[in-house]
């Protein structure tokens, strides 16, 4: 939208987080608090978004990169003195700026669009976001006048027992005519008991200017939550993991355990897949359709096609095929492929590593740094002994081979098409295409060894 | 009971449910909608149960196979339509006949006993199960008049201000006369928007002829939830979830968190038994007392002696005895036979495997297509080489065997009692009684290798 | 406190539990329910601390050793005359002494010290505590006077409606002037259906004889709550575990799902750890700062250092350093010693073991008695044989030694510093520092052996 800018507040260090990382950055869902708030606005196209970070908050800014430009804000000195930063960029400019906090992680998209909707529609120069709290405690009230606008905020310190009824509250997003909310930004004093500059004194200059203030209503205060402890946080994961897993089961996918199953902003699900409980699907994920995952499994940034069942598993980085059987107790580590119909059972590793279509690492494996056709058998124990201590080395395996259990494949090797390693050989050559290879020594039954011992 | 027939209404495709299979074969705690239903009427036996399914629904009729009888409705044309195709096998019949809808899983037998038992008391022809709804817009309510009987249902599109602020809802089950039933269907109409045949009509119709319409109003508007999303769907796991586990712990097993704890309607628990959280157990399970089952762990369609301890582990399709230790991180594939005093340890698979008294295998094993005695020690690492890429063969060792690490042993194959294998050792050959078997190269030590590299 | 005592009632045997296992003997978030209480009280210093415990009940005193004083209740004849058995202990002295059941896990020790201020205050000879119960069918209720004090108790049966809509009741926990409360002891009848004698009818005597009785009402309901069955113990646990996962958070832990998350009330946690789903942290457990554990991560017993991950394992009585990585799917057992920066990955297995600092174990290990110096690389497959059916041997590996993939080092041996131990090796003597050791056979390529076969 042109015309229209967000400032997007994120100087807080949030003391009631008690942590070394800045407030915004905690996550919700696997994504820092800011970025949600960041991907909402975006989503709407503004011509301009400003982030106000804190002095030295290199890691804000990390974050966020070129997705908003940078004010820093040296001093905590107050909300409207943090909004007031963002004046070089965007003072001169005509429209309308919504002003957002860093810390709001559950406002919608949908939510920005209706309040700047209602600013337009009332002719106002500002139009608060409100919502209905059932306990507005320590929220400021917000009184309307007859014609339903904006008579004034009261903060909960100053309100009349009256007012204190009143159970619609500023929920600290707001929406400005862009010229007015920096005019007035001017005027706003810090002759209060903390010495700060508030956002909200913006309000009362434009009232008295005779300027209309309008107010939108959200009906779901849970998306205005700002969350100030790891309290908050929690719950704020919480009303996010529901609302995207209702999503997810509107569209066909059956969640066992909605309160027991974690799932990124960015996943996405196929129609009749099953997520059983304990599952932690993370990051960048995309799962097809008819699969079956979890119970007890983490998937993060990885793809998965149809019909793939996994298992009390982990999958990180990696491209899972069709009909592929995972589990239990697998894991699939960055930069593995997996074709189709493959099954990799209990207690195996991959680990860059391609295995082609139909093959098979059933138990006790480690494929590291390896190549493996179609149809490859890797029997149990088998490893792919891929380091020498210093460096790593690459094993191929040709369609068709067979490699015997507990056997060792010393890299860099190449076992040929159709080729059989013995089970309790270690190679250390490559074998060709349908020979047997074997290196091991032969069995010596010693008769009553343990009646004379 | 003689003279009592249900119809299940089972034909619904479910749309909302966007998904490939029928809505009644949705599970809910692992086992169908519809089967539960049909569990429930079963339990009260009746003398006929008729399901009415969909053209094409093959599949329905695989999972109720010939727990009921079957009728097909070719087309969607409503529920009255769906009754009317069960006139050929019932409406020839005296009695009582209960209508049930394939998407209520939680109705119990119980409250269709006393549905049933209302319908007597109070010589109606037809008589409607509700309930309380806290929201009931959207539900046809239940008008009653003086006496307490049914005056008339309410389409809640239909319904006056007054009339919507009744909260008893009709829940769609109802019991009828039988002859009243199907005298009353062939004169519901289809004159309406959706030129549907509403069994709904029926009541209006008997009313009409002056027949006694009665309502049976459960205390549990729960039982009579409908399943028509995935949201529902994972409402309705809840509610059988927490029905299952307040079972359980009321027969005196303790369940550390029945919010995370899944447990089938088919399974048995014993006393004293402790389900620690993230337990699944699935199919038919009995679990005998003094056991610790839990944390994460799965176990399918198996028999667990008492005293066991099974850890952060998955049992599928087999028998462990008493004082039996599984896990963490174990793999109980089908046809284990596991007996007392057994110990698999960590990263340990078994699959069609009897294991015999007090045996161990502790650490990163294999056992597979195998007969193993009494107090045999199967080492770390050490593996039943069960497959030469073709077929499966069986490995049995005799009772005090001696199983080194890593070693192999390659079947078919016998060890012998009390004979002791080699660590490292690949077992090709039948190991004697008493013997040490040992197929393992000499140890060379090659000094200063690495400092002369 | 001097001039304090508390009588703490253990002698039920809970037949509601349906156990063997006494009633106060059930756990609450890992700890037996009368040691909650007794901690709980501990913390407050009282001089003296009784414990009624049912005859037999041994197991009860195992618990609570050598923490309170013991007086046996043969029969169970009620409350009253279960604190009349501590009359030999206690009857003599002056003071204070709180009543309060065993199986009461939730009551603070911060809600015992307001009762017995209240009781100072009122200069009452009895204050009973009291709380608000949203549904009061079945409590005692409190009838106070205008003046705010007790006028007494009444049943819930012999209560009249007026009395039945009183939400305050009593929670079966008291304070006591001592003297007074052995002097009306002795006048407490039991001409009643059940013939026991009930502790309430003191407050009823102490009333008649004029005295002051007082009520302390807690704002908490939940912590008066008394388990009685197997479903209110998982509620106690579910509001202690939410308990203890709130004051956490505010103490700067990140607990993604604290309602999927069990920490005991003896674990510590630094800040800026993250806790995911389903892990459960057991008995007496420090975490330290910037750590992350789990999911599905069981820590019992153990010490872990700062900025260490922990996933999907376990681990058992060991101590774990800093900056170390463990799992998935790791199992480490007790009396494991873990440096800083050591690395264990999946599949690996460590018992009674040292593995000194940058070591590293990443897949498919076992190292059982054994003493691992710096940076010597384990790898896959490769395990300590430390047992050879009868007796356990250690097994010492040296600095930078680096031991080949499923290589068996048969215990007792000594791998010296630097040494490499070939992939494949099954080592039986001890291995010089600097050297190579080898152990296996030379690779046979059999050429074309499969066509021709």
């Amino acid at each position: 939208m042109s015309n229209r800018y967000a400032i997007i507040l994120a100087a807080g260090q949030g003391t009631r987080m008690k942590s070394k990382l800045y407030k915004v950055l905690h996550p919700v869902c696997g994504k820092p608090m800011v970025q949600h708030v960041v991907d909402q606005v975006s989503s709407l196209g503004f011509e301009e978004k400003v982030a106000v970070v804190g002095y030295g908050a290199e890691i804000v800014q990390e974050q966020l990169g070129d997705q908003v430009s940078y004010v820093v804000q040296k001093e905590q000195l107050g909300t409207g003195h943090a909004v007031m930063q963002a004046a070089d960029i965007l003072q001169n400019k005509n429209g309308t700026t919504v002003v957002l906090c860093g810390d709001t992680p559950l406002l919608t998209a949908e939510t920005i669009d209706r309040l700047l909707t209602c600013h337009a529609n009332e002719n106002a120069k500002a139009t608060i976001l409100t919502a209905v709290a059932e306990d507005p405690t320590g929220y400021g009230r917000i009184i309307r006048n007859d014609d339903g606008l904006v008579a004034r905020i009261v903060e909960h310190k100053d309100a009349t027992e009256k007012e204190r009824s009143v159970q619609e509250i500023n929920t600290g997003t707001y929406c400005f005519d862009n010229a007015s909310l920096f005019a007035a930004l001017q005027k706003v004093g810090n002759d209060n008991a903390q010495g700060e500059y508030y956002l909200p004194d913006v309000i009362e200059i434009l009232k008295n200017n005779g300027e209309t203030i309008s107010a939108y209503q959200t009906p779901s205060f849970d998306e205005t939550i700002g969350v100030n402890d790891r309290v908050a946080l929690a719950e704020a994961e919480t009303i996010m993991k529901r609302r995207i897993n209702e999503n997810w089961m509107k569209q066909g996918v059956t969640i066992i355990d909605p309160v027991n199953t974690y799932i990124s902003t960015e996943a996405e699900i196929g129609q009749d897949t099953v997520i059983m409980p304990g599952t932690m699907i993370v990051g960048t994920v995309k799962i097809g359709a008819e699969c079956l995952v979890g119970p007890h499994t983490e998937i993060k940034d990885s793809t998965i096609g149809d019909a793939t069942v996994i298992k009390q598993s982990v999958v990180y980085n990696s491209e899972v095929g069709n009909n592929v059987t995972i589990g239990p107790f697998a894991h699939i580590r960055p930069d593995s492929m997996i074709a189709d119909d493959v099954r990799i059972g209990n207690f195996v590793e991959t680990k860059k590593a391609t295995l082609g279509k139909g093959s098979k690492a059933s138990h006790l494996s480690y494929i590291g740094d390896a190549e493996i056709g179609e149809n490859v058998n890797f029997s149990c124990g088998a490893v792919t002994v891929n380091y020498d201590g210093k460096n790593k080395f690459k094993t191929t395996i040709e369609d068709g081979a067979f490699i015997g259990c507990n056997a060792n494949l010393i890299a860099p090797v190449t076992i040929g098409k159709n080729a059989l390693v013995a089970a309790g050989s270690t190679i250390t050559d490559d074998v060709p295409g349908e020979s047997l290879s074997i290196a091991r020594a032969r069995q010596t039954n010693k008769a009553d060894y343990l009646k004379k011992k």
